[in-house]
């Protein structure tokens, strides 16, 4: 069942798009790609990685690291930078960008474009009173939409959503199968993966002479244009004020946003990473995999902070920081050195 | 759509008491409340942060923190501290409480009581044979209840949960969407969040000669009254004995929690942390986020586990630890300014 | 509530075949098990902790600590190893094994085989065009199946299961509630418990002018036989090539396997642990609880990754690394104690 050296994109799952030719590729991939060595006059089928690429394909390469295998391709066209044009085989063209990677996103897409809405409702779905659902809507089977709720033009509400009380979503978004939204405001575009949980109660309570007191939870979430948000991922909704999600940005899998956090634009949170109540992101901030930042604290714009890292307090913009507690990885690098060189003194 | 400077509580979403007086927010917040200014007869609507809330909200301060935000407020009455009351501007009434949180919490769940059972029963559920269930029972869309299993007074099945064969829920509990229980007995007035899983198998098995052999988990998880289990936490069944959630404990979302482990009465445990299977918590233990527990220790009553500690060994009662491997903070935070100090030494 | 003192296995939770005869338990044992004092012709009615057991159950025993408690059991019999024979109560007989705990596992297994397939399809299930449904399949409540999938037979397909086009699922598979399956071959005997997702986009985009550019996800999901993967994991689809779970590999709750990933035959990957994309194991790989491993390394077989571990680069066949950085176990726990000595002589 190893499918190692197969074609992506089995059209038993995938939409194809195509065939295509070299103009159309360089028309869907924009910015400054031309082609290097003459297309042939070639249609090309799909998109393939270097070592299974047949002349219909149009693969890819950006690391020098794959180089052996860019000569040994049988692609008929690979996308890659200026300094990797002279090592293409004779038999193959290139498409030649100081943004490779950008421009293989884009011809991908022209490929395997994401399916589009089927804009018919199950029978099986339960809507609720009053809702407003715009054109081109898809709701599959046994989803949920409560009262008073609203979704745009082209969305896509898959098997089992559940979308609560006066949501909102916006247009061409995607609600994956089992997501739960509710007590939220959702801009256009936004993906929601399998199983994420938007706007249930934060961690709220106060301690009373019994146990604790729920603190009621007042806020949304807001999520603007562009967000895509991974499977099993949780964010809570605001308690006084709300949760708030910047326009582009991206959340991987098994996420956890607390009640009142504020995300910049563009930011990436790479899975199993938490950020904790009331803390803030400016634009651009990347939180790599299983890192965690405290709550009330402040990241300023760009700020990245490495994998597993412990945030105790602000980080400064176009800060780099890993380690629990965090500091500059020069630092946390120096100092594994330092304590390797004094574990073997100690002990030698 | 940022709702920074919004009001808490919008209609749309929560549901609204009131307006009530001076008097029934004293009475509401209990204890030792008192107010400091006269109320002139204003009738409260809703709370509200200070730097927006209105003369017939109710708002709140606990930390020095926000002080020149209640010189501005124009809020009609704030709940405080006996330090803050000398800070009230002159046309705002004061609700002092030594713990002005609970009597927030309180005085906010009498404007916004969280929503009670519908008491009806959507067609689409799919309800089993033999299943009890008790008055005032709201069970919603495609919602599943297998044979034998019992619902108690009051309680709410929400869209898409699934109850298992024979499985006791008590009075008052809120079970979220997507919610699966099985294999358990919980208690009075228990939150389970949307796509919780209690009572899977946990993680048991054998090496056999050909792969790994599944041992049978044949406990149940067991949750006392007043629980709160957060989004997409798991909760595995126990092997021989039972898994056990104490009284009043707060679990908030992503958090695991292994076979026949057993917390305590009031414990909190944070976020995407993890306590594996056997291990004992005493009653009041805190356990923040993103920290793990190997499996068979005991960890005292009123321990505190700080962010992302490992904890391999028992910790004692009252202890505060943190760090991998778990350490008293004291020390852990002398072993990060040692080894900074060493290191900045060694490179300098 | 507390059922720490009471018989695992409640009827009412848990199916249960017998009663058997030493001579079936031998059997079911396998191996090199053999009774140790006669059986007097007993037969046994279930499986149950030493301190509870009474002359109709089996109980077992492969721990030291636990031998007050064997001096002290009313089991009928007790699987245990050959070193701990002597210590048997008169009333009790043995089953001496050197792998008690497999011949446990077995044992158990025969008084409470999981619970096989109803083989029918509840009417409420929505199933598409196309779909191949395998004998003796049972379908759940709003379960749905997407057009072209397949099921194997004697497979179980729980209520709000979502199996999406064209999946295929093989024999005896276990598809817990909740699940979300898409692009994905998945092989025999697979369990996949309540709210794992698998096949979604893999968190991968280039950076655009504009934002973030999503790049297609067009690979699979292949999970080979008798793999096993816990509640709310998440496995991403690949992006050119598939994601891939070897035979037998056992994974826990609350997991990431990113787009790419390789993982060999009969791993272990403990819960709340990461595996970045296109990152490989070997076989029999263990990886411990909230690890996390970078994208684009290889780990040897047999190598041990410890809880809370950061793996950062390669890691050799059958090598043991703990820490953030990963480093071997012994250096590690050096470290710690070279920096508390230090530290104590620095602030002493």
């Amino acid at each position: 069942m190893d499918r190692l050296d197969n074609l992506p994109g089995d059209q038993r799952f995938f939409e194809r798009s195509g065939p295509f030719s070299l103009e159309q590729l360089v028309e869907a991939a924009g910015g400054d790609i031309h082609p290097a060595q003459s297309g042939k006059n070639v249609r090309f089928r799909g998109v393939a990685p270097l070592h299974v690429a047949t002349a219909e394909d149009v693969s890819f390469l950006d690391n020098r690291r794959y180089l052996p295998l860019l000569e040994k391709t049988k692609a008929g066209v690979v996308i890659l930078s200026p300094a990797f044009v002279d090592k293409l085989p004779a038999q193959t063209a290139g498409l030649v960008s100081k943004a490779p990677y950008l421009a293989w996103a884009r011809v991908a897409s022209l490929f395997h474009p994401a399916p589009p809405s089927k804009g018919s409702r199950h029978p099986s779905a339960y809507i609720g009173e009053g809702v407003e659902i715009g054109d081109d809507v898809e709701i599959g089977p046994f989803a949920v939409i409560e009262n008073g709720a609203k979704i745009g033009n082209g969305s896509i509400i898959s098997a089992h959503a559940f979308i609560g009380k006066s949501v909102e979503i916006g247009e061409r978004c995607r609600i994956g199968s089992h997501v739960s939204v509710t007590h939220a405001k959702i801009g256009n575009r936004v993906s929601l993966y399998s199983g994420a949980r938007i706007g249930q109660d934060g961690f709220g309570f106060a301690v009373g002479p019994q146990g604790f007191e729920t603190v009621p939870q007042l806020g949304l979430v807001i999520i603007e244009d562009d967000v895509e948000i991974g499977a099993n991922s949780t964010i809570d909704r605001g308690s006084m004020r709300d949760t708030f999600i910047g326009a582009g940005t991206r959340i991987d899998n098994l996420v956890q946003i607390g009640h009142n956090a504020r995300l910049g634009k563009c930011c990436i949170v790479v899975s199993q990473a938490g950020v904790s109540g009331s803390t803030e992101l400016g634009d651009f901030v990347t939180i790599a995999a299983q890192a965690g930042l405290i709550g009330h604290i402040k990241i300023g714009e760009k700020a990245r902070i490495g994998a597993q890292c412990g945030v105790m307090s602000d980080v400064e913009a176009g800060a780099d920081v890993i380690g629990s507690p965090a500091m500059p990885f020069r630092e946390f690098f120096r100092n594994v050195a330092t304590l390797r060189k004094l574990s073997r003194k100690s002990s030698g």
